[in-house]
């Protein structure tokens, strides 16, 4: 049989970097594990525009379609900042969203216990936290029709259209129903319901579909103003969080910075399943390009390598080899092995992009 | 002259138990500060419903725009959970809101000394916190038309339109403006220009006032989500924050939440000023109408004092007696002082909702 096909696009700033250490990775789990996979990389985001004058050329929109899983690392800088609307670097992230319809955002929101203190919350209120976020991606407010600014009278309008069917809403909550089956069994679903109609139906489908085919998941709503407060109230009171695109963009980011993991959280985006089975699925991590620090080994890969651990998972079904990864990095945090932005008072080792990426592979 | 005007509205829940300590501070204005007001007092929210059989009715609606100033408790309550929504107890707020044209709602995240222990966040990241959120409060997602529930073809389809013209964010954007000039001098807009044209024209249309007309404001912008990301890691950062209705709601709810002073937090929001010159306003505690603790003598009503205070500030240009109240507050928390959700490891004297009014007439 071929071996399963992934396709690499590291995108922009500290992307390259972080990756580099992610295909140390792959080759590891190929000479190791007999785990191979056929990996191609391509351009995405500022580099692509760069290139092309596109964030996203048709040819790799066309390759995303075609792999068993897509990796990304980070696109977007700030020299791309007056870019038009269409061209900007996260254009490219948004049409891989929409065209493989990657409905389901996985964000788990963890806090390792070697970085609890790095939490700007409590430590006691952190630790051992183990939360995630199921994002609605490929709808909402992101992708509604009408949009843009036009001229009334005298003045500009800008108009944007919050969106959702019926089934978009139950695809995503059947998502979140099924992981939490894996996990504490409960769903707390987030809207507005008070002030918008389509908060209603967003309620609505969730209960339904509840209520005709995941009775026994513990459900729970809460208006997505209150969740966010509890949230930096006392996060682990949540399990699976499920919310639509807009304010899981919010809430997700809110909750990963309170772990004092950032550099750390990876993410999943999965569609429909494919004809051999395995979900569309693009993982990246939860962080941004980080331009500021970008092309001097100091940027934490850690986040970019648990991102192939959940496609290790979600798309490649390889529970033991993913817990495996996850496991060497539990170990080097553990052995206080720390890039700058985990570095502490306590001190640690001091090690940049590479040498995170050395001691990861040292402990696998 | 005549005495100034109050319109009170105490509402659901807690509302009347903390509003019964705002009308004593009234009336010690009056017997004290050579300070009346003439006051009439209407039902609001679930209370009106009950009442009515409508959240508000068009003759206390008619009131509100008379009066100088309506000051409100709380609306809400879970037996109006399965009302329509266009009878909600929430819809009052929403048409006060509205049909006054109260755009600019002033939110402060204020950390108060003697409660920094109660936030979430470390201590020093939030002892002598002194942000002000300003809250576009009159469009956005919440009153942009089409919306509603529709069917197309078998199934229900949510829509709810996100719609700002630019002179609506060209008039919240002074009022930022104008209030940072009298704080730090800092502003830092808060949209998601990334993937919503609307939030391109938030950015610009601020820009355009700042360079036009507060040049000497110190204006950054940072998209939303990274905005929630900064609020819970350093929000000594910020000193006015601007933003929309939405993403009002949602960061003004997360800041108020890691103050740990929920239940002391005021909030004002204006309007266009009227004949006499002063703006339409409406005053209200940020924290609900908690239902759970409605009539046991168990409400902090703090917040509500401190909405008083406000209106003392911006509604009557009085500055000094807005602090003379203030500095009561302070008094009493130093002694310490407490309602029930003010009750930390180190004690205190523990109070009900007319045991505070009392301290705080006593401290006045
Ligand atoms: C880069 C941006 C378009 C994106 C979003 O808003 O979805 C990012 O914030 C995210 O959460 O993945
Ligand atoms: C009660 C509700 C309609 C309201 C809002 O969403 O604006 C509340 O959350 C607020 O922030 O004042």
């Amino acid at each position: 049989m071929a071996n399963p096909s992934l396709l690499i696009l590291p995108g922009d700033g500290i992307g390259p970097e972080v990756m580099a250490q992610v295909e140390r990775v792959i080759d590891w789990f190929a000479a190791n594990r007999d785990l191979a996979f056929d990996v191609s990389t391509d351009l995405a985001g500022g580099c692509a525009y760069d290139a092309h004058g596109t964030p996203l050329t048709d040819a790799t929109m066309a390759k995303a379609q075609e792999v068993d899983a897509v990796l990304l690392g980070a696109v977007g800088g700030p020299q791309y900042d007056d870019l038009d609307f269409s061209l900007k670097p996260e254009r490219a992230l948004l049409r891989l969203r929409k065209e493989m319809d990657l409905f389901a955002n996985l964000r788990p929101a963890q806090c390792f216990d070697a970085l609890a203190d790095f939490s700007s919350l409590k430590r006691e209120l952190v630790a051992g936290l183990d939360m995630m976020i199921v994002r609605e991606l490929t709808s909402g407010v992101y992708f509604g029709e009408p949009r843009g600014v036009t001229h009334e009278g005298n003045e500009r309008v800008g108009v944007n259209t919050h969106r959702y069917t019926e089934s978009e809403i139950a695809r995503v909550a059947r998502a979140a129903f099924e992981l939490a089956r894996k996990r504490s069994n409960r769903v707390c679903s987030m809207e507005k319901r008070n002030v918008m109609e389509a908060g209603i139906l967003w309620r609505d489908v969730v209960q339904e579909i509840h209520d005709a085919e995941y009775p026994d998941v513990e459900l729970s709503h809460m208006l997505a103003d209150a969740g966010g407060m509890q949230i930096v109230r006392a996060p682990k009171q949540f399990d699976v969080i499920l919310t639509d695109n807009l304010f899981g963009d919010m809430l997700s980011d809110v909750a990963a910075m309170l772990t004092g993991s950032l550099g750390m959280l990876p993410s999943a985006s999965l569609g429909l399943p494919m004809a051999n089975g395995r979900p569309k699925a693009l993982y990246e991590p939860v962080h941004g390009s980080a331009p500021d620090i970008a092309g001097q080994d100091k940027a934490n890969p850690i986040a970019c390598i648990l991102s192939f651990a959940m496609a290790l998972r979600y798309s490649f079904d390889e529970g033991a080899n993913a817990d495996l990864l996850e496991n060497a990095v539990q170990k080097v945090l553990a052995d206080g092995v720390r890039t700058g932005d985990l570095m502490g008072p306590e001190g640690g080792t001091p090690v940049g992009t590479v040498g995170m990426g050395d001691a990861i592979l040292a402990a696998l």
